[in-house]
């Protein structure tokens, strides 16, 4: 390992106590919560028994107070579990220092303005699984295959680079990450939105290379790519991003579907 | 006006800062950002020329910050603006009252179980805005009927009871709230995640209102529907759902084509 990707020792040094649950094989969801434990080098556990993992979060004794909808659902180390995505990163971001840091500004203005940028970050993450599901997330995608084609080419035309426009606009216009490559969203520190961000792009890479290629040499979102290669560097995530912690995309969120991309 | 629609004389007193940033002439998303306030008794205004909107919120030049997606917006009492539904309502739950009040809890773990609720209840929300445009939101409805008509009798099916039985059993497995009819989704008093599910709700029985009226019989859902007709009698609620100030549904997240509803 080189030196520049080795965490500091006190981060490690945290006790463990927080648990994930969430389905084990793939990255979906959970990946964005795990992103920020990696980047933080704050230890955390799995929970691997995927066959009782819906019955215990959605039963109100099992978790010891309210139910869950659906995973992820992270256990805090007070014992009280926590779902929904957006909660979970806004929770843990301060604790994890992912909330923002800039001189001057109201701590949790800075904490909202991130949770906003990750909000719209997780929204770009839903519209994504939408494009194989658009009419039933339970049913399989073979059965809405021809509804997800017509979905796929609104979402490779018109959503994404809507998103990646508007985080172009957010990155370009802050001044505060300018001298360090225009790649923070909030500040000049990384955040859970920085994180999200990564992640969403990573995962568009793989299930639409051909129009993330066409996006990235297109040269109007230079800032948003330059964020992506900027976080895979950074200490604790280049590590994770090795390691076999760090799971293969299959049938969760980002799929892979030849007929769903394009060039344009 | 009854005394018991009448609102404290001391919530009204609070100097008018929050400035709304929302179409002007429907409920949408922003309408659950205007029962915040009108439950608190929280004096806002509304930012009233739809032209300029979007030139505004997406300029980092005229909200002196970050560049936002979309609205609804929310200027804030410092001149910080602040977007998306989720991160606005958790950012002023604790300021009016709305994040949660139980003896022993902890604060922030409260508020973001009502963050967690109230996110759950958006994406309900979300989910029935995509009923009427499942393959792509710039588009009419009537370029995309066809899968409209299949993807909201999957709504109808499977996800909104999906949605009420969690929520009924959030309310089921709330002990605090039994002695108050278990219409309280966090404790005992009412937050923005009770404030959400009722406005969803109520755009349901607007939208789909044979499939409502076919649940609430069901019996399944009492106290959720309960919860709905609780909040709906609070103060600051009634007075406003019978004002000019609450807008009639339309043409946003909830419209009614009866080809998308059914008993079933």
């Amino acid at each position: 390992m080189s030196t520049d990707t080795a965490e500091p020792a006190l981060k490690r040094q945290k006790k463990e106590e927080y648990v994930l649950y969430y389905w084990p094989g793939n990255p979906g969801r959970g990946e964005h919560i795990r992103l920020a434990f990696e980047y933080a080098g704050v230890p955390y556990t799995e929970f691997n028994d995927p066959g009782k993992l819906l019955s215990i979060i959605t039963n109100a004794k099992e978790v010891g107070g309210t139910p869950h909808f659906a995973p992820p659902c992270l256990k805090l180390p007070s014992g009280t579990f926590l779902s929904q995505t957006p909660a979970i990163l806004n929770h843990i971001a301060p604790k994890l220092g992912l909330a923002g840091n800039k001189e001057g500004a109201d701590p949790e203005e800075l904490r909202s303005l991130v949770n906003q940028l990750t909000l719209t970050a997780l929204d770009l993450n839903n519209e994504t699984h939408d494009t194989h599901h658009p009419i039933a997330s339970e049913d399989y995608y073979e059965d809405q295959k021809e509804e997800a084609i017509k979905k796929a080419k609104n979402h490779r035309a018109k959503r994404l680079p809507k998103y990646l426009a508007h985080f172009q606009n957010v990155l370009e216009s802050n001044p505060d990450g300018k001298d360090k490559g225009g790649t923070y969203l909030v500040g000049s520190t990384t955040t859970t939105a920085d994180l999200v961000l990564f992640q969403v792009l990573d995962g568009t890479s793989y299930a639409f290379p051909k129009r993330y290629a066409a996006l990235k040499k297109s040269g109007k979102y230079d800032n948003v790519f330059a964020l992506k290669d900027r976080v895979a560097q950074e200490p604790g995530i280049k590590e994770y991003l090795a390691s076999d912690r760090r799971r293969p995309y299959g049938m969760n969120v980002f799929r892979y579907y030849p007929e769903l991309d394009g060039d344009k």
